[in-house]
This record gives structure tokens, C-alpha cells and sequence, in this order.
């Protein structure tokens, strides 16, 4: 028999095991009907459980445990409360939260994809009607940019402080994560001409195209690695004559992700950008509840990919059985996707639970329901 | 007789003197009916005009013909358009965006204020009818930080460039920053009780208070500044007991103001994530063509502060006679309440002026009517 497809399961902390419980029915379920050679482990880190125990989130070599599996499925980190209520955080986040950037970092999952559709059933924050049409890709570059935690605070704690915080931003890096972009704008053009819902681009001299990539950045304010990015973006595009580009300023962005967000297609933004912005687009597709999200290595196969939800761990709502797993189920989805390119036989079971939570939703969208209950009527639509 | 306080008139690009011609004819009305101490000075630059003429936007000694005005009434600066269109770039972004931020820098405008408050009669893009309160003050760091343009690009253009962009941040603009959004904070709860239309803010205590400011940062992935910040915050916070505290990070405050924008009062951010949170903010009072905004100096009298709308230059829409001045005309009326601090006089003549365009706004809003006929109807209610 050949070697099971193996799936490293990290609830974490606040909400993350109780939707996590429900992915992994879920999981059972499809495993058993389609006879999956699929493995999962359960591992008790990341965690605040752990660190009250050990002092540390996680163990020392927990990336050479996590590395021999094929995904990473994670529920949730940290506390994102108010900084200002110390009994609500446990830990300062930027320790509970230490081991995402560790795992995105260790494996270098320099994409970070997170899809914003608004399905039927779904919440519609936006007042105008064709907000209905919202389904863009937000491509988050996830390996660099201000996320590299370089600088420091001189004269910390005086009033003579200086704190710098430096960003670095490469070509190499730049280069794959626009053209990791322009490839899933084609990806996604022939998706939608199999389900006979073509969409169609201008380009700015008049030709239409059948996708669309757009280039964020701020660069009239920060010019060094604006001026990188968009010189590397036209470069690429020229390779892709069938995609039509066009350029935004995350500030813009923000502001036509509200007001026009069905003009958008495939988006690629750096870190920081493209973390505010796929906030913002998880609103667009129904809040927080409903908004999947996945950490990519697609150049190297021997480390695992990590597949979390865009939520945190809401400790605000922790433990009262109310937090809505969709998010976590999509995500699970995703991640059945994207290990078809290990065991083809996951790619169907992934589109069976996306559209097992596609039709809960349709059906109940809007009645509220306990985590348990919406994982329970989707298991139910999986069932034989 | 008194020295009159002089206004030095900048239009610039696009729709800039499309809407500072209305904002004129205001200042004209008010000046006649009040017979306000009033002078303004028109000037032919920064513009793309003068860079045509001269090969730059500006006269070399710009910031010392400006320092003797009271202050800078702006109309738009550049083409914000995308940057794959060459055609309507007449000069990079770059390059024609400069003087604003040379002018806040040179005046060290430290505060840049943009309230968003949604007039009776503005566009709602939110679905949730409680949406309609939104009354916030986004108060944005206009000094350092994210702006300072330090760092470069090693080995530009070829696979192996890295390019760094180097954010700074002091203890002293941060603390005058905070300060300010608190000391707002009180002065926005005095209205409130003189309006009668009180607000209350839970603290995380269970206290009961009057305004709020809520403090915007990264810190869990750009912590160096992010910890400044909350530190700082938390020190100044215990000045202003009667004021309720909040934290958010960027991309989460993203998502609520979308979410349930009226549940914000004050609002204190960076320079970049304030450019952000300021767009977003623009949209939630009714999009771009309704956004004031101002950069003040609070601290030294002998430099102009700058009046100048959020919009930009919006070449798409340019001559076209098109553009809402109505942004133009409130960021005007806040000019002269600002300058009541020269000549109490003002005072009185700035909030007619903002009478003026709500009233208009309340009664027009959502019919469309070229910029001149704004302009004329609100000169109008103006008239002895
Ligand atoms: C928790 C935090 C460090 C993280 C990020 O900023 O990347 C989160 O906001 C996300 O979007 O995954
Ligand atoms: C034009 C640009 C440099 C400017 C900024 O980022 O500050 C603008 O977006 C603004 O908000 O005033």
C-alpha cells in the first residue's frame, strides 16, 4: 500500500479546537465514504495549554516534528484582545503568535492565499447589490517584506527613544510571489470557462482579457520597494499578454475594496498590505467566520504547507460553542486541493465538503447555529 | 487696522482648481457678508503646469514664500493613476506628489486630522443601518514613521536586489501624537454635551466615559514601534481617566470599520497605516468627494498648517466639471475654524460654511450636479 497522506492537526488556542473538532469529523466522514489513505496526529502546540506547562509555546524541535508530515492543519493562536486588559491576555501576543511567523518562516510558505467569495447565504456588509459578485484572490507575499522583524528601540523607555523598524524586500522574492499571482489569474480564467462564467478585463489599451492581476503597493510614500515591485510586476506581465494588469496604492484599495469589489480579480500585495487587505476582503466574503486561508510552499515538496483560517482565536467567544466553523471547513478544503498533487483521489473530496459548506450555508446562511450544528448538518451532507 | 490673516491658494492638478474655484467663491460671500480680515494669494505651483514651464513643480524657495501665510488652502496634487498607463502619467507619482510631502514635513505639520462623519444626505455604502451614526475622528502621526524614506535599493534591477525601507519612530512625535488624539477626544465630548447627543464608551473596567480613543498598531508582527506605541499610549492614557482606551491592530480595525464603524470615537494611527485607516475612514462618511482633511502644526504659530482634501487629483474625472467640491468646502470651513485662533471672527464664518454644505448636502445629496452648481447652491445659503 502506498505511504498515507499525512495531515499534522494543531488546534491551538481559544476557538481553534472547537472548530477544529469539526473539521475533523468532517475529515472521518469523507476518509471512510472514499476510503482515504489519509493520517492525521494531534499535536498539543502551539498552545497556551503548553506554555503554561513548559514556559514556551511549543518544543524545541517542534519544526523537525512537523516537517515529515504533508500539511499543517491549525485552528487558531494567540490572543488578539485589547492591549489594555491584562486579564485577557494570557500571554503577550507576540509570543503566543511567535510559532505562526516560525512556521511560515521555517517552511517558507512564501504564499499566503486567501480567497474572498461571497457565497449564497453568506453576510453582505455592502449596501450596493453587485457586491452579490464579489470572488477575488488576495496573494499575500508571506516570506519577507516588513515582516522581518529587523530594528530595534535605542534609548528604549526615554523620551530621547528612537525605534526603527526595517523592511527588506527581494527581487527573487518579489518575482515568484507576482508571478505565482499571474499563473493563478490564468488558473482561475479557465475555471470559470468550464463553469460557463466568464468575466472579462480591459486592459488600458482597450484589449479584453479574461482575468485580471492587481499590483498593490504604496510607493508614491514608499519608494524603494514600490518602485521594485512595480518594475518586477511589468516585467512579468509581459509574459502573460492574456491577463490584464493594473496598479492600486493599498490606501485606494482599501477604498475600492469597498466600494467596487466585484472589479477585482487576482491581488497581489506584500505582507503588511496584503495582511490589512485580506481583512478587509474577509468582510467582503461574509466576516470572519466564513474566510479560509493557507500558507504555501509550492517550489518544495518535502515541507508541509499550513492551512489556518483567516480568524484569530477569539477569546472573547472561546468556549461558549458558538464560534462558526465555515472558515475552518473551507480551509480544510483547500488544503484536501492542494494535496490531490500527492494523492489525485483528495482533490474530489475537497470539492465535496467546499460544496457541502457552500450548500449549508445557502440553506441556513444567517440562522444562528452552534459550532456544533453547522458541523454536524455538513457531515450529514457528506454522508453516503 | 489688524493684519489681515492671509491665505496662500494652491490648486493644483485635475479637479484641484475645479474645486478650489468653488471653495473661493465661498471665502468671496463669507468675507463680503462678515467683513472678514481676510486675504488670499494665488499660486501657480506645486502643479504639473509649472513642471511643464520649469522642469520642476515648484520655485526652489516655495516653503519660504509659503511661511509667511497663515495658511495653505490645497486643492489636489498628481495622477494617482495606475501605472501601467503611461499615457496619463504626465510625471511620475514620485515626483509630483513631492511637495505635499515636502510642505508637511518642511511646516512640521505633525498632525494630519480627517474626520469621517456621515452627513445626512452623503452615499452609504454600508448595508447596517446603524452605519448612518458613524461620527470618527481618525487622527494620523504626519510627521516620521513609515514616511521618512530612508533606505535604498542594493543591486537595483538585477535578481539579486534587495531593497529596504526603514521606518522610524520617536518617543517625542509619538507622545505629542497620542496627546493630541486625547486632548481631541475631550474637546469632541464637550461638543457632544453642548449638542446634546451624547456618546458613552464602556472601559475594559466596566467604567462608563464620554469619548474614546482607540490606538492603532502592528505590534504583533512589527513590534519594535508597536511596543512604543503602547507603551506610550498607556502612560498618557493615565492623564485622561475620563477617557475610554482601546487597542487595535491595523488589519482587525480594518475589518471593524466596516464591520461597525460607529462604535469608534477617536482613532490614533501611524503615518502609513493612518494613509490607510484615513481612505477607509472616507468611504464610511460617503466616499472621496465628501473626505476633509488637514495638516496642522498645533505647536508653533509662525508656519502654516495645510488645508487640503483627501482626494487626490482624480485626472479621470478632470475638467470634466464633475468633481464634488463638497470635500473642498468642509476641509475650507475647517481652515477658518482653525484660523479662529489668529481671528475669532473666523470662527463663526467656518461653521456657517460647514452649515451651508451639510444643509445642501442633506437636501441634493444623491442627485447629480456638476461642480459649479454645488458650489452656486451652497453660496447661496450663504447670502445675506
Ligand atoms: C497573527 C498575525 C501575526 C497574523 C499576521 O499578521 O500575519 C494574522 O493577522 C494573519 O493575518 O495571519
Ligand atoms: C499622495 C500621498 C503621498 C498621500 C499620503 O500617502 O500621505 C495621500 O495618500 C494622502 O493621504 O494624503
Amino acid at each position: 500500500m502506498a505511504h498515507p497522506t499525512r495531515i499534522a492537526v494543531t488546534p491551538g488556542d481559544g476557538i481553534g479546537p472547537e472548530v477544529m473538532a469539526e473539521a475533523i469529523r468532517c475529515l472521518e466522514v469523507l476518509r471512510a465514504k472514499h476510503r482515504l489513505n489519509l493520517e492525521w496526529t494531534r499535536f498539543p502546540w502551539p498552545s497556551h495549554a503548553w506554555h503554561q506547562e513548559h514556559g514556551v509555546c511549543w518544543p524545541q524541535d517542534a519544526l523537525d516534528q512537523l516537517r515529515e508530515f504533508d500539511a499543517i492543519l491549525l485552528g487558531a493562536l494567540g490572543d488578539p484582545g485589547p492591549a489594555d486588559d491584562p486579564e485577557r491576555y494570557l500571554l503577550p501576543d507576540s509570543e503566543s503568535l511567535a510559532p505562526l511567523l516560525a512556521l511560515r518562516k521555517g517552511f517558507d510558505q512564501w504564499v499566503c492565499e486567501r480567497p474572498a467569495r461571497l457565497l449564497k447565504g453568506a453576510r453582505q456588509y455592502l449596501a450596493d447589490d453587485r457586491a452579490r459578485d464579489v470572488d477575488m484572490l488576495v496573494i499575500r507575499e508571506n516570506s519577507e517584506g516588513e515582516y522581518v522583524g529587523q530594528g530595534g528601540r535605542l534609548r528604549k523607555g526615554t523620551p530621547d527613544e528612537v525605534a526603527t523598524q526595517v523592511e527588506v524586500f527581494t527581487y527573487r522574492a518579489t518575482e515568484r510571489i507576482i508571478r505565482y499571482g499571474f499563473e493563478q489569474a490564468r488558473l482561475r480564467a479557465e475555471d470559470r470557462v468550464r463553469q460557463s462564467r466568464t468575466r472579462t478585463f480591459q486592459t488600458h489599451d482597450g484589449r479584453v482579457c479574461e482575468s485580471q492581476v492587481c499590483l498593490i503597493t504604496k510607493r508614491n510614500a514608499l519608494g524603494h520597494w514600490g518602485d521594485l515591485y512595480t518594475e518586477v510586476f511589468e516585467t512579468v506581465a509581459r509574459e502573460y499578454p492574456d491577463v490584464a494588469t493594473h496598479h492600486e496604492l493599498v490606501d485606494a484599495a482599501c477604498m475600492k475594496f469597498v466600494q467596487s469589489p466585484w472589479r477585482f480579480d487576482v491581488v497581489v500585495a506584500s505582507n503588511l498590505q496584503g495582511d490589512i487587505l485580506t481583512d478587509l476582503a474577509a468582510v467582503l466574503s461574509g466576516g470572519m467566520g466564513v474566510a479560509p486561508s493557507c500558507n504555501l510552499n509550492p517550489t518544495d515538496p518535502t515541507v508541509p504547507s499550513m492551512f489556518e483560517p483567516t480568524h484569530g482565536s477569539a477569546p472573547d467567544i472561546a468556549g461558549q460553542g458558538i464560534a462558526d466553523p465555515t472558515a475552518m471547513l473551507l480551509t480544510t478544503a483547500r488544503m484536501l486541493e492542494w494535496l490531490a498533487r500527492k494523492d489525485p483521489a483528495l482533490a474530489s473530496a475537497g470539492r465535496e465538503l467546499f460544496d457541502a459548506v457552500a450548500a449549508d450555508l445557502e440553506q441556513h446562511g444567517g440562522t444562528p447555529r452552534g459550532t456544533h450544528d453547522i458541523g454536524e448538518a455538513i457531515c450529514k451532507r457528506l454522508q453516503p
